[in-house]
């Protein structure tokens, strides 16, 4: 039996390398198979991120499409916790949703937690979470919502809709519970133990609000996913039908770890960066090739570890023809890295171009998609 | 050594019977003393309930005066979990809040935890928590205080003003100190567990909003101590001022226990009780007296175990006097408790009939008194 690597996936740490079969299971959820993407693919030609197995678990979404097709149709639930600025690891679950959104024609609630990571990150002040949430809300603006169907809110602001739903929803959890899900210990503070309450209500509110089972759907990273397994068990004890969730893969660092994080710049591509930036990160890239270019012409390079193939696969070479043709070069040593950072920075910064001209223009939009 | 009984008291709970001098040592509060009752003589006559040590304990008051000397005013918050009716135990803290409000002339905030009671109380829902705080409301209102400086609001109401606050304390309580403090388990729900927080937020509010150092003063029950004793702990990390309380001793029940409690009605006389249901709950009070009339005479009552000498003494009889000389004709055997019950009937129902024509009139008057 082969050994595995330890791993730790929650809302708040990713440690060791991630098994996302192994997820599958310990989290109890389906994966996102053949039949189901049929089902999708009615609606609309399959996304890449279906395809590829990058949205690849799920709960209950065959359920959804049963309701769909009867006449009943779900809205779309997702978020941003604002401790800072957006990188392409964060755009990437919003442009599957906004693709949910055009198939589908459905409403979008976008909760942006200030609550959370003011009450998760030691040195985040509320007023700075805040400010990072309006930055936010510029970049998912910028994606092209639909602004009559799309409704941004930050928890803080909409407090008045959402407390008293979340009480309902913390009476029936247990401290039990929230350690068991979520690891806390006796040094957690009181906000964080209760904040889960918070991240539930989007799943429930427009039920509530309508006295309706509206059907819900949670496109999210899996890491994401403990939150909403507490929000499901609570659902039926409140009267509420249990969230949807389609879950996707942690998009890749550039210095080829698990999961783009905010913490080490270099291995980040942000929204907001200049050409200039992004040549520099994609030049430092990690990537699949050998020692010397001798090498990598006799051996082929790996793209399998390539932060530079991740970046095509999971976002930016939505072709598979041209990506198979990509990761054929490379294992055959036709291809050197060179070229392919070249082209990778051409790519995000044709796409950059786009959404930091977006990104402006959002600022004027923003009232159309505030919730009310 | 006198063997103590054991006993308990926290917000939600007292078991036992109540030894208040030693909850002075257990809690660490000052006694109100003959001295601070001078000080507080310059403002006004003493009230009843500081003379007779029914308010007897204290944080900080003397700093608050000194404050108000210099000419800084502090404001008065208290409150109340809408849970059920009111009763008479409930008015007693808010007749010494309005005492307090007329010699100082100072703006009073009255929070209605509805999130509590709902969280708190398994069977109870919070759209009923809510009828019950707009009933609560008119019995407040009922007592007159200063509609100018009187702003009333529950919790679910005006939580938009109240969470960002709340989470800033939470931040600042780890659930080993909520566990100590309140005594939580694994088993209590995660509302509960934040919820000092939000009794918390009053005391800090002022403050909050005007950006200035704004002192504040609780009068409460001794058993809402806890919650203020972790306010006062995080106020400086948050750069507020402490709040100061000033505490009172538990309503007598007229079944004898310590505290009026509103699960027994017939020991508890609602402020909406016709006189015919006082007369009949007097009559049923535990008194003093001996097992006949003819042993009363030859030996005397007992007006220290006697819930009717009590109502007397916490409420009904503010002439001392008058109270003195009951008190010696019931040891002498003078006074036999048939005639204690109909006086105090009739003295119950003279408040009430005022109180209740009062509260009928606070229908209109809520607008004037919600907070803004």
């Amino acid at each position: 039996m082969e050994e595995k690597e330890e791993f730790t996936v929650t809302p708040w740490e990713v440690k060791g390398e991630i098994d996302y079969d192994e997820l599958i299971v310990r989290f109890g959820t389906s994966r996102i198979d053949r039949k189901l993407m049929e089902r999708i693919e009615k609606y609309g030609p399959l996304h890449p991120l279906l395809r590829r197995g990058i949205f690849y678990s799920q709960r209950d979404f065959n359920r959804i499409l049963d309701e769909y097709e009867k006449g009943n149709p779900f809205y779309l639930y997702t978020g941003r916790g604002p401790s800072g600025k957006i990188h392409l690891g964060h755009l990437m679950p919003w442009i599957f949703t906004k693709y949910l959104q055009d198939i589908f024609d459905v409403h979008l609630y976008f909760q942006l937690t200030d609550d959370e990571k003011f009450l998760f990150k030691e040195d985040l002040s509320l007023e700075k979470a805040r400010e990072y949430a309006y930055g936010n809300m510029l970049d998912i603006i910028a994606l092209g919502f639909d602004p009559e169907k799309t409704h941004i809110f930050l928890d803080t602001e909409s407090i008045e809709k959402l407390y008293p739903i979340a009480i309902k929803v913390a009476k029936k959890i247990t401290f039990s519970t929230a350690r068991a899900v979520f690891g806390f210990n006796n040094s957690n503070n009181i906000g964080t133990i209760f904040y889960t309450s918070m991240q539930a209500v989007p799943a429930f509110m427009v039920s509530e609000w309508t006295g309706k089972q509206v059907p819900c759907v949670i496109p999210c990273g899996i890491d994401q996913d403990p939150h909403f397994r507490v929000a499901r068990d609570v659902a039926p004890g409140l009267g509420y039908p249990k969230p949807s969730l389609l879950h996707c893969k942690l998009f890749p660092s550039l210095s080829g770890g698990e999961k783009m994080s905010s913490s080490s710049p270099m291995s980040t591509i942000y929204t907001t960066d200049t050409p200039k930036e992004v040549k520099k990160k994609v030049g430092q890239a990690f990537t699949g090739g050998r020692v010397s270019v001798e090498e990598q012409r006799e051996l082929g390079g790996n793209p399998d570890i390539c932060a530079v193939y991740q970046y095509n696969y999971y976002l930016f070479e939505e072709d598979d023809e041209k990506l198979k043709k990509m990761r054929e070069e490379c294992l055959a040593g036709e291809r050197l890295c060179g070229q392919c950072k070249m082209e990778l920075t051409e790519k995000i910064n044709r796409f950059l171009e786009g959404h930091q001209k977006r990104r402006e223009e959002a600022r004027k939009q923003i009232d159309n998609y505030i919730m009310r």
